[in-house]
């Protein structure tokens, strides 16, 4: 199966991808918007999760835009597990963000789960991400409550 | 010459490294001491100082710490037609503030200048960035005056 969704496609998340990744999730533009994170990442607990990381897979979004091929984000799926895994989504360059990047990145991880055979998906969105809750609600998927940390939750089923 | 400095090495900016660059520079924590950058930057001005550099080296620093080596900032000396040209640095890990890398990486960006036969170096550091010029003062520059933007003006003459 291609990963790939018109000018966006999705490559598995290598070692040599760590510092990137760090260096987006050590943004307080994005990590604001991470209910479990108050400040830049550390080394030491960014690498400790890539090593500990167990049923789930992450990729590098990359956009194939202006000029050449890069990396702007990352999607993973987790509990791999259950029937209905959890989809999480970011684009790491801020000054892409409204353009339709993730939209096309998240159809990408629901064809992928529809392709695996799984019954359907999940995600958590901080309630004050207006941009987050809506990309879930247009790509189909249903607000099923909310949880202690005021996460929305979400569920589709195939 | 090898641009090593104890656990701190320099190595050459490539195209490859442009997201990481640009992750570090679109960062509010690191940009807010960057006198001409009022937020995240966008790709296509990222690209272009790519493309359009001249008379300058950029370098990435390498970090060998914990578990692996790693990217975690940059070094660039611009002016190098001239006889003092002017040094630029910052680490974009921004977790590993306050541990000598920027030290180290400075010694290093000196010691290429010498050998390359220049008569000294220059830096601008935003007065308010503490941090910045200590590093500067620390490494034996000396104050010269401050210009129209509010930044410091260094210079280390060999």
């Amino acid at each position: 199966m291609e990963l790939i969704n018109d000018d966006v496609e999705l490559r598995e998340l290598q070692a040599t991808d760590l510092e990137l990744l760090m260096a987006w999730r050590s943004n307080p533009i994005l990590y604001e918007w991470f209910y479990d994170q108050a400040g830049p990442l550390h080394w030491e607990e960014h690498y400790n999760w890539w090593i500990n990381r167990r049923n789930r897979k992450d990729w590098i979004i990359v956009f194939n835009g202006e000029f050449k091929k890069r990396d702007v984000g990352s999607v993973n799926i987790s509990m791999l597990n259950s029937d209905y895994p959890e989809i999480g989504i970011f684009v790491g360059e801020i000054s892409l963000w409204g353009k339709g990047i993730a939209q096309k990145a998240l159809e990408i991880a629901i064809e992928y789960l529809k392709n695996e055979k799984y019954s359907g998906a999940t995600a958590r969105v901080m309630n004050e991400n207006i941009r987050s809750n809506n990309l879930f609600l247009k790509s189909g998927f249903n607000k099923v409550g909310m949880n202690e940390k005021g996460e929305e939750l979400y569920k589709l089923t195939f």
